[in-house]
């Protein structure tokens, strides 16, 4: 009992970690993009007043385009050539790592380090983007290396917490990892753990909701503590995360304004289908014609000049110049063009991370934007963000989606303001509203999505507005499609298993559903025969039988009598320690390390007078795999894989003689495609 | 594709119907308690205060103590003799039930209006108890009759959802209806979802998610829409539930204050480990002695009496006169015994229904209530809550549970402020954090009611700081036992599976867990043999096997090949319809359907010449039953019966032989127990 008190706590130690860990690398992430911002637009913006004098344009044109380019090809080409799993927001990967799929060195050093570092580069770089998406993905990388005590990309092991490296050990840290990640970026301990719960965990249990609060509210503290220590206020912690909404001072609702808000909800949910689509026939393209590398790298290069050119375009040739103060005291205004006293509204949208100007939108005065000079704004910078998810760097969508949902909220207060005018003085709750209906849109995941807005808003009497508007978008998006990860998951072509076995496939049976013939063992095996399965075969799990006909198996018929199983990884290592028959021995090391030793069965080398030894499977098999009947109907099945992760299920005949095998892969195959009110059943192509 | 389109709107349908009957039910008892709660202080009041002039203190007294003793007697007759499944607060009842244990009669529409008006009568009755965790019963109740389209009680069938008439579906919707229950109580909507969520829903899924928002938010909102009527500000919606901890204008915490805060979980953590205590010994001595109807009902009226009788003796023996105006300019005050112009404080404890103390413990000024006095209240509240909970009558412990924690939290408030003067301004903060550590210490479910709590408080700015108090105060509370609901399960001794396989008992085969002889049937039985095995064998399930052979099977051998599983109420179906051999025929009525028609074998007359007929079993067994192998472990069989809901799961050989049958009570049985840092194995005892 004492071993189990032990790895208890040494799993809320490596929850505790893992928040720390994920709020240090959100503090590099925050502190470089800040005040490497300040630095460049800064720059940017001083040249940008100079030339205004003395018509130098071109100048602070280069400049931008020129550092923009440099920052983003650097950052593409590290995502690339290096580590391409780092690719993009992570979150689809995450979402399918924690179903069950392996992804291969999604969770590894070598990505969080691209990660993290590519994620600056791409905000720095001008890219329609934010910081926030990657972070979950980061989070979930501290996790699983915390957890392991080692890095495979480094080769060093730290011989600590090895009774961690089961796969479904390293899940749940990963789950608690990404919940960690949330936390840190959008300062919403709780948010975090509704989302890893919403889109992860597969088998849900209460420790593991506990480890998951434990790294999420640790993450959230260290980085209250660190940066309200920065900002010297270390006596006033408010600054749980990398983002913040800023403060609203009087933000309630009056009932009759719940149609107006509900109407936002609707227009959400058409932005963000609209986005979906577009980024879904774009991705289609991509995988078509953009296929090598450096045709990756070219394009993240283009988007960044465009970008650049939009962004200049937009403060060089719109006539906003305004004196009317911005929202908080600190905040850098820039003149651009502006004669001296005055500033340029735009450039508080576009010379900016982008955090600072969805702040901007949220608080300014009504007045502070052009509505057409906004608008324009707006449809451009909508076409940027869905062509820059899916391009070749680290890259998030939350902060483009909720900037151009306050953009568009704002103008729909502007709307509203002519029919109501006391609206005018609260333009700002409009603009909120529009940000969540339009993430929402996007991404689908209303519980947790609230909930996150909310902790990001600090206002709890807005909840209820909020989330009756985020259901609404979400409703009226999944009407026409699904959400962007979800799309991006079915490119992908992975596996995943959804939450409930699709629609109309409670006909279909494990018989069809199986792959027969099966490879199968016999409990007393040749080492040769072993080898020539592990070569000739690519399957990851074989079912051992009682007795064996070749013969038999040829024809089609059944199997032989179930034993038990082993997995790859298991004969593998059998192979490599050379654990015979007769030195029969128990090993020092753990199935679970094998990955790190031996990826594949080339690297062993078996003399040819081994081969007609024996190995005897019965001490290291399996021998109570998950079986059914060959009558069990898909869903049955689907619920077994979801409910206790499985990998494998033997199809078993009345005789529990075996009859096939079922994997993850061919239940994913079948899917329910709802689209326009409409369900129909098809097959997914699955990678193999 | 269509029928599933409608069901899945219908499911809508019925989520939203439900958060609105929730609504009505906790309007009702929230209307009623004002209302009658007003008139009975308000006469007591005028009365005491009439003979503190004239010395006919008996006066009041009588009327008090009569009042209340009427009231309780009603409500406890109502639940003793009526229904006593509205016992309590239904929360471990309900917890049972989601976790897919049958209690009869739970969720049934008398058992609905007995908890309705029963918690009202012990709220008016003043008892320590408040009328929230009812509510959560009565949202389950009000769910499965929507759900079900029928109440066995009235015997009336609206024959409309027959479609959601399975165990599973009706488990769904109670889980909604419950999170509903939550929403109208506290006003909290995504604190409903993830009470759910975290007490609940065995087999979690994302469509049951948005359906419990769906009831939660429906619930909370026309709440709040009636009750903003009612109360002239329909334009400002600010009432979502029973009870709201009211506004505090300057919520914030320094970091300094966290290790105070902190220290506030531990002691927390600390009562709530004493309360569960207490109540345990209390519990079994009523188990022992109290076991008769009548007894019950007595209990119930001493409490009555002794509440009533310290209720009144606080405010007359203490000498706590003051004219400090309470929070809140409508609050109505008590002159009590104090000369005219000033007020007594106690009796802004005790002379109000619970809720309205709790506001004012939480927002007076520091100074209103005095120390000592509110010290020794404080005890004996406590003790009074704590014989209160598990008597024979409708009630809720949040509201005490809170209500003490405010009472100390203040008290430690004053304490702190004997150090920091400054703190004196700001003693509504510890009260706060006192009541949410106190409930925590009491029920343990952190992170749902950290969110109950935010939602109430209506402030996030402090969700961090509370989540951290009550972690530290569940998991210092966990060191001593479980929590008061977990604590009444086991009492309970219901067969309730938790969220992991108990600890140490990886080594437990299925072998050694199993029943063992099996009482099996053959493909085709005689209908004399299937009512004999009805009437002599209790069991719910019956194994089919090709062949029988009675012999072997008496030698404790196996009992032949497995072929499927008929349930007793499939068996009693078939016999009840007549479907024999020879007239087999499609069943108009659907197997969910039978317990409404007939609740077992006994009320079957089979004439004796049919008893020789022929029944063919294969037409309506269930053809793919889980089976395991004997060697199976016991967490693997949990995983099975928790993941999947399992009802039974059959043990066969390795020729597919039945060998024994795994019940949830046999699983039920292996406990893991947790006390003072040890775990120890143990078995359970369960009621057969």
């Amino acid at each position: 009992a004492k071993h189990l008190k032990r790895e208890s706590m040494a799993r809320y130690l490596v929850s505790i970690l893992t928040g720390i860990g994920t709020a240090i690398i959100a503090l590099a992430i925050k502190f470089s993009i800040h005040y490497l911002a300040d630095i460049k637009f800064g720059l940017i913006g001083d040249l940008m007043t100079k030339c205004s004098h003395t018509g130098c344009t071109y100048l602070p044109l280069l400049a931008f385009v020129g550092v923009n380019l440099i920052l983003t090809f650097i950052g593409s080409w590290m995502v690339t050539y290096i580590e391409p799993a780092a690719m993009g927001s992570g979150i689809p990967q995450i979402k399918c790592y924690l179903n069950g799929v392996r992804i291969p060195g999604l969770v590894s050093l070598k990505a969080l380090i691209v990660k993290a570092t590519g994620v600056i580069l791409s905000v720095l770089g001008g890219l329609a983007c934010g910081k926030e998406g990657p972070m979950i993905h980061s989070g979930a990388a501290v996790a699983a290396g915390i957890s392991q005590g080692r890095s495979l990309v480094l080769k060093r092991d730290f011989k600590i917490f090895r009774y961690f490296r089961s796969d479904t050990e390293k899940r749940d840290f990963v789950a608690a990892g990404a919940a960690a990640g949330v936390s840190a970026a959008f300062g919403a301990p709780i948010g975090g753990v509704l989302f890893s719960l919403e889109e992860g965990a597969s088998f849900l249990y209460q420790t593991l909701t506990w480890r998951m609060v434990a790294a999420s509210v640790t993450a959230t503290l260290t980085i209250n503590i660190v940066v309200s220590l920065v900002h010297g206020h270390p006596e006033n912690l408010s600054e749980p995360g990398l983002i913040s909404f800023g403060q609203f001072s009087d933000i309630y609702y009056l009932s009759v304004e719940l149609p107006l808000f509900l109407m936002q909800g609707l227009i959400g949910g058409i932005f963000g289908a609209v986005y979906v689509h577009l980024n879904y026939k774009l991705t289609v393209f991509r995988r078509a014609y953009i296929t090598e590398k450096w045709m990756k790298l070219l394009e993240a290069c283009i988007v960044a000049v465009i970008s650049a050119l939009m962004h200049f375009m937009f403060v060089w040739a719109s006539n906003d110049c305004t004196d009317i103060t911005p929202h908080g005291a600190h905040v850098m205004t820039v003149q651009g063009f502006c004669p001296d006293g005055k500033h340029s509204s735009m450039a508080t949208i576009f010379m900016k991370a982008p955090e600072g100007s969805l702040i901007g939108m949220l608080h300014n005065d009504i007045k502070y934007y052009e509505p057409l000079g906004l608008l324009i704004a707006m449809v451009f910078y909508f076409l940027l963000a869905t062509w820059t998810y899916g391009i070749s760097v680290s890259s998030g969508l939350f902060i483009p989606s909720l900037l151009i949902g306050a953009m568009w909220g704002r103008l729909y207060g502007i709307g509203v303001s002519y029919f109501v005018p006391s609206a005018a003085a609260h333009i700002g709750k409009y603009a909120l509203i529009g940000a969540a209906c339009n993430l929402s849109g996007a991404v689908r995941m209303t519980i947790s999505l609230t909930v996150i807005v909310i902790e990001c808003t600090g206002d709890i009497t807005f909840g209820m507005p909020m989330l009756l508007c985020m259901m609404l978008s979400k409703y009226s998006a999944d009407f026409f499609n699904k959400g962007i990860y979800d799309t991006h998951i079915e490119l992908m072509g992975v596996p995943l298993l959804e939450w409930e076995p699709p629609e109309l496939c409670a006909t279909v049976k494990a018989r069809e559903v199986m792959n027969a013939p099966v490879v199968v063992l016999k409990p007393l095996e040749t080492v040769g025969r072993i080898l020539d399965v592990l070569k000739e075969e690519p399957h990851m799990g074989f079912p051992v039988v009682a007795s064996y006909d070749p013969e038999n198996a040829r024809q089609g018929n059944t199997f032989g009598r179930l034993q038990g199983l082993m997995t790859r990884s298991q004969l593998i290592l059998l192979l490599h320690e050379r654990v015979y028959k007769d030195n029969k021995r128990d090993l020092d090391i753990s199935f679970e390390d094998i990955e790190a030793k031996l990826r594949n069965v080339k690297g062993i080398d078996i003399p040819d007078n081994d081969r007609e030894l024996m190995i005897d499977l019965r001490s290291y098999m399996n021998p109570t795999p998950f079986s059914v009947s060959t009558n069990v109907s898909l869903p049955r099945m689907f619920k077994l894989f979801r409910g206790l992760g499985l990998r494998h299920l033997i199809v078993v005949n009345d005789k529990n003689e075996v009859e096939g095998i079922v994997t993850r892969k061919d239940l994913a195959k079948y899917r329910a495609h709802g689209e326009l009110g409409k369900i129909k059943l098809h097959h997914l192509e699955v990678v193999q």
